[in-house]
């Protein structure tokens, strides 16, 4: 396993559309229709439905175990701000950053972003993670 | 809609299995081996796969979107603290619970909380939400 640094970054790009969000509205038993009722949502100030808050984050849980740390992370810990919304079928980046390393054991901090497609910080917080 | 009140309390118990952790999964891209694979969870301290703690999350993401606050609450912000592993194919209860109300805006600070089937405290924090 290479080495971990300040500093180092994973990202990820995806869009999710009427399809994923019904799935996760059926994960999650959140079927608030915000999300899931363009008619609802343009009686709301979005206008338009958005993506659940806790899907987009649900990236962070995929870049943390498949790329950094990697494979075998155990997530300890993560807060979240929703600053923007994203709307249903439009595109995201989940970036993690590597911002700090406890010198006594294998635990990382990570900055946790994402960006809708105009490059917007929709998502901000930071992540506790375990590597082994 | 009624008054909210601090003490106030929704909960919801779900079972994942494998179909729900592999849609996940697909949702999250995450794809590690230590929610999926058997014989990688067998290599590590959890000896058998463990739900996604992402997905177990996203059960606040419903208490909050359907129940307390309910429809229309807009997702702020979340804390999240992962105590306990919970196996996939156990069944979890969500719990939500105000903890504090804003006086000068409908914002509402709730401890959210996942206990296992055992009662253990699997994960805990706090959401922000914005109702209307």
């Amino acid at each position: 396993m290479s080495t971990l640094a300040i500093g180092q970054k994973a990202s990820l790009t995806k869009r999710f559309g009427a399809a994923e969000v019904n799935a996760f509205a059926g994960l999650s038993e959140d079927f608030n229709p915000l999300h899931l009722d363009p008619a609802f949502a343009a009686s709301t100030p979005f206008e338009r439905p958005i993506v659940h808050g806790m899907l987009l984050t649900s990236l962070f849980s995929g870049l943390l175990g498949q790329h950094l740390p990697g494979k075998g992370s155990v997530y300890l810990g993560q807060s979240l701000s929703f600053k923007q919304p994203v709307f249903v079928g439009d595109e995201v980046t989940a970036e993690v950053e590597i911002i700090a390393l406890r010198e006594d054991k294998p635990i990382a901090t990570l900055a946790t972003r994402i960006f809708t497609s105009s490059g917007a910080l929709a998502v901000t917080g930071e992540a506790v993670v375990k590597f082994g």
